[in-house]
């Protein structure tokens, strides 16, 4: 299957990446790009985002080998429905959500006649919109793909290498594990992230302005993941609760464990624990996924 | 006072930082350093961290009129003590460690007939050890410095000239309510790190490989921090106890919300929640506090 005609629903941080990278590795292929915001096409235009921005979610998929919903996961059935009408019958209909089973039951509810492969790329930075994208942002990065029993291997092998194409390395796995390994790996540092910015933010013994100043011990770490967008983050956490409940519940488990060892003075336990966790940082710089530079190469 | 001779006790991120600091900046100023293991000093010595690199404390100090002891914060004591007898009578003795008020205290017991001044400049990275320090690291950081009641006021005054001359800004506090700024600051998102990458890495569902190829979604930011020194953060949760309990408490509440919320699927008080956490990291860059670059500044 040849991909020669893509569409971006959606034109933020995520769907404005694709766009761009799409333009930088793939000059034989066509993008079109719509977006529901009137300003958020009109930015796309002025930047170039795109070949054509289509102002009808419908005629922006007309023709389309590949169309992908790059919207906040409470909205995708919404953009679904609004491009179905458009949809070429053989197309293929993926999306980049940070949730997986929530959005495939959606997505194959809104499209039943469709060829329905979800997908998530798990790259992004704390900005969003538009001119927060960048070509390079999938470089060397997963894209987790999750086809249903019923999925055709040809599509899925055309959408892996679309996403190799722009320079991700790709995955798949079903749905429901997506969401258990994203739980973990994103999902509950964002909401742990959001708990401890709000939590300084309202203390009474320190003032806000404390919080700021000396946030470079390490607050300030925690400050970017929780400016991370609001209605996307709140999506996610609905959309995979089951999955954030379930390890949230052995976070805690392992927090009153150390809360524990400090209030009885146990400092074997604490060395014990904080030994074991320093390995996992070293693997993950061997493999490509962090920069090695100390305090992740902040300029100081 | 005019501060000529400085001395160096603890030649890891922090100390050497301060030699390669005062070396640079401050030529007029003679830097003797002294570490209890050999093998640092050794290092000390090829690295050329300081003028003179003493083997024994007592005589690493002799003549000095600020001493910095830069051991971790359960080692104070015994390194005060060890300098004691080659201490000039009107030096100032100052520190470094992360808590203040259990510091303060373990000096003022060493130490009874010297002018004791602990401080602590918040900056530093994950690593340890003579060849992780660097000159600019206190650039633009802040220094508290948490004198007693009965400092001397030009004795504080050297010793916050000293940090300034090495890029720190100064402020000045009692030990009590920095230990508790720095809780939420930097002891709770230390403690919250460790916490949950020790929680990633155990589950059965998702195995640690997972976790590291997919750690872009956001794990990976907490993995910085909990790969700081085990036994530098031993210290400071045992030292500091009381602070770190309460402002744990707070989060605990503020997760139990959260989790409340996401169960009852409370959409609003979400996105409520995470609007307000935003703000905050603008302020911290518009202090100059971190990076504006997204994602801090890392290379893709
Ligand atoms: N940010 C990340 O780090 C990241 C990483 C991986 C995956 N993702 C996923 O990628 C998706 C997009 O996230 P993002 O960060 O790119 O968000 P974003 O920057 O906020 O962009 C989303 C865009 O979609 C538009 N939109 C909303 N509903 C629409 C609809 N029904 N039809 C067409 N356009 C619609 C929005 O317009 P309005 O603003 O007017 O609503 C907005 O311009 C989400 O599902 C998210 O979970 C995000
Ligand atoms: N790391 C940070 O980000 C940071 C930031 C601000 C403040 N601090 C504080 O700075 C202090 C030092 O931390 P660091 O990160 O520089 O630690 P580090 O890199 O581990 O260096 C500490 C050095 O002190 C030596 N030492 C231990 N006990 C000693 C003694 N009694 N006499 C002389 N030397 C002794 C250690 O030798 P051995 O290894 O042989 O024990 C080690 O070489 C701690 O109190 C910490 O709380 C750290």
């Amino acid at each position: 299957m040849a991909i020669e005609r893509v569409t971006v629903v959606g034109l933020g941080l995520i769907g404005s990446s694709i766009a761009r990278a799409a333009k930088a590795r793939l000059p034989q292929v066509t993008v079109t790009g719509h977006d529901a915001s009137a300003d958020v096409r009109e930015e796309a235009r002025t930047l170039g985002l795109c070949d054509t921005i289509a102002d009808d979610p419908a005629a922006s998929v007309l023709g389309s080998d590949l169309v992908i919903l790059a919207v906040p996961v409470g909205r995708m059935a919404d953009a679904a429905a609004a491009i179905a009408p458009g949809l070429k019958p053989d197309a293929i209909i993926s999306d980049v959500g940070s949730s997986k089973a929530g959005v495939a039951d959606a997505l194959a509810k809104a499209l039943p006649d469709h060829v329905v492969i979800p997908a998530h790329p798990v790259a992004g930075t704390e900005n969003s919109g538009p001119a927060a994208g960048f070509a390079t942002l999938f470089e060397g990065r997963w894209c987790i793909v999750t086809p249903g029993a019923s999925a055709p291997a040809d599509a899925v092998a055309a959408l892996s290498g679309f996403w190799e194409a722009l320079g991700a390395k790709v995955d798949t796995m079903d749905a429901a594990h997506h969401d258990m390994v994203l739980a973990v790996t994103s999902h509950l540092p964002h909401l742990i992230a959001y708990t401890i910015v709000g939590t300084a933010s309202e203390l009474e013994e320190v003032t806000e302005s404390e919080v700021i100043k000396y946030s470079a011990g390490g607050f300030r770490d925690f400050t970017r993941i929780a400016a991370s967008d609001p209605v996307m983050w709140r999506d996610v956490f609905l959309a995979n609760k089951d999955a954030v409940l379930e390890t949230l519940q052995r976070f805690n488990e392992d927090l009153t464990a150390l809360q524990q060892a400090i209030r009885r003075g146990d400092g074997a336990k604490l060395e014990d624990w904080f030994t074991r966790t320093r390995a996992i940082r070293r693997s993950i710089i061997e493999q490509g996924q962090d920069d090695a530079a100390p305090d992740f190469g902040r300029r100081h």
